[in-house]
């Protein structure tokens, strides 16, 4: 195997994306040694149990000091303050980097508390499950799966290119590209899909008692997909939609208006707008399975027969 | 193997639902022969060429004509021509059946087209991919999936039985209901999810042309399912949400006041209202995998590494 890229990875946070990463960067020999670092104590134990890396903390300086590469995994509202604890102790050199949905305001939020002689370059690996905490996570979860690098301007190329080949090295594609673009682009293909799903599947949970149990019962027509998206981690995503704000409201008005048309469409009986519309979407969808983006086999390939409905 | 439960079956229409009953009923025996009927030449010769029957016709009333059971699998707007044009050749006490995805509807349409002394059923069977056509059928569709019946009162408890066990002879679980009260619980499980999925689809592809190939590029960040959603069959789907008007507006008014209070939570940056509703809709989605009616495995159980994204 050849030399690893970073000697040591500090990893400030253990859940799903922390723990995957720790898997990934070990199993493809990319670095040296892992400090693992989270603020609570069961998690730090858990994590120990789990064998996720070669040192743990409690405190996050403790965690960057001395490392080579630092990954903020995180929920996106605390950033700031793992930029706070981490700043005064960072070698001279060193990558500072996230793995944050949302990146104008992680840029804004660590920007300021970064030495200028270490590199801080944002990162968005997209990719993830409906499982949260240092168990969910497996090495395999970002291959084939994009890495966005969002680096402010004026970041070291060097630095860009060597956290890119960190994230290849552990499977993903690589982008780059600025932080308020990604923002825009990760509202309409992310933020608001997920926001759709948990307002849906809230709206089930409020019918009366009769209705909700044959809700579940009968997920498979369409609901089912929704509340996948809906049992996302609740921190996770509370924060996103206060940090990504602006593009999400901006996105939010434009899906609602669109809304209002088909409902107007509905009442009045015009076919014609539903047909026209319903038509016009298979194509995107043509365009994500050509671009290998995902699999056309029926029920995303899900075996059939497999499940147990209860009930009969 | 044991008699097959019915002499004659025809299907009227051989879409993706009718060539699956097609597979389905022979793979089990369920019938003695099969007759195909479909309106286009085009769509009859090819299911000639895949063997989906034992005679072919274009003519609905030549199909009934002898039949034990009718299955209309056609959109729920054709209905009404399909009972107008079998009614008069049906034979006493065959069953006609449909596989519409709203009901009262069906009932509405087909109900006064049908003579006294046949027996009518109507069904619906959960189960669906995104693609169409007699090519898209497969027998084992129906496997572990809910097939709902919704005879009208007064129907004779025999000839619910006897359909109810060609659909577990398929695979399917079946449960009994009214047609109003399906028409309510799909509009919430199906028909609003179907409806927000093709409409955020939509407001993507009126995106400036920049944002919309990074959308396909990075749908995988929750965007990709929907588009799945969004791909169904056009006719088919236009037909339910003019049909189901009154239950899916009742349904889109809770939900867009839903959607609605978000907005404001977001626009205000209130977190608790958020973190909240996220933790609720976690519960929901426990329901769906306790019941065994989807996999807890991450991204679906997708396999990971097959997708061959572009770039890069």
């Amino acid at each position: 195997m050849a030399e690893p890229l970073f000697g040591r990875l500090a990893l400030i946070g253990i859940g799903l994306i922390g723990s995957s990463i720790a898997h990934a960067a070990r199993q493809n020999g990319l670095v040296k040694e892992i400090v693992v670092q989270t603020r609570s104590q069961k998690t730090l134990d858990r994590a120990r149990e789990l064998g996720l890396g070669n040192a743990y903390t409690l405190d996050p300086a403790e965690a960057a000091d001395g490392a080579d590469l630092v990954i903020a995994c995180v929920p996106v509202g605390a950033s700031e303050q793992v930029a706070k604890a981490i700043g005064p102790v960072l070698k001279p050199g060193a990558i500072v980097s996230d793995v944050g949905s949302v990146k104008t305001s992680v840029v804004k939020q660590m920007g300021n508390y970064l030495p200028a002689d270490v590199h801080f370059v944002p990162a968005h690996p997209i990719a993830g499950t409906e499982h949260s905490g240092p168990d969910a996570g497996f090495a395999e979860l970002f291959q084939s799966r994009w890495c966005i690098l969002t680096p402010p301007e004026g970041t070291d190329p060097k630095a860009v290119e060597k956290l890119a080949a960190f994230w290849r090295g552990i499977g993903a594609n690589v982008e780059v590209m600025s932080a308020e673009h990604h923002d825009l682009v990760l509202a309409i293909t992310s933020h608001i899909p997920h926001l759709i799903a948990y307002n849906i599947v809230g709206t089930a949970a409020d019918m009366e008692e009769s209705v909700r149990a044959e809700v579940i019962k009968f997920s498979a027509s369409g609901f089912r997909d929704f509340t996948r998206i809906a049992a996302s981690d609740p921190t996770m995503w509370r924060d996103i939609f206060l940090h990504n704000k602006d593009a999400v409201l901006e996105m939010l008005g434009r899906f609602t208006e669109d809304l209002t048309a088909l409902q107007r469409a509905i009442r009045r009986g015009d076919g014609n707008t539903l047909f026209d519309l319903f038509t016009r979407t298979r194509a995107i969808r043509r365009g994500i399975v050509e671009m290998g983006q995902d699999t056309s086999e029926a029920d995303f390939g899900r075996r059939h027969g497999t499940g147990t409905p209860a009930g009969e």
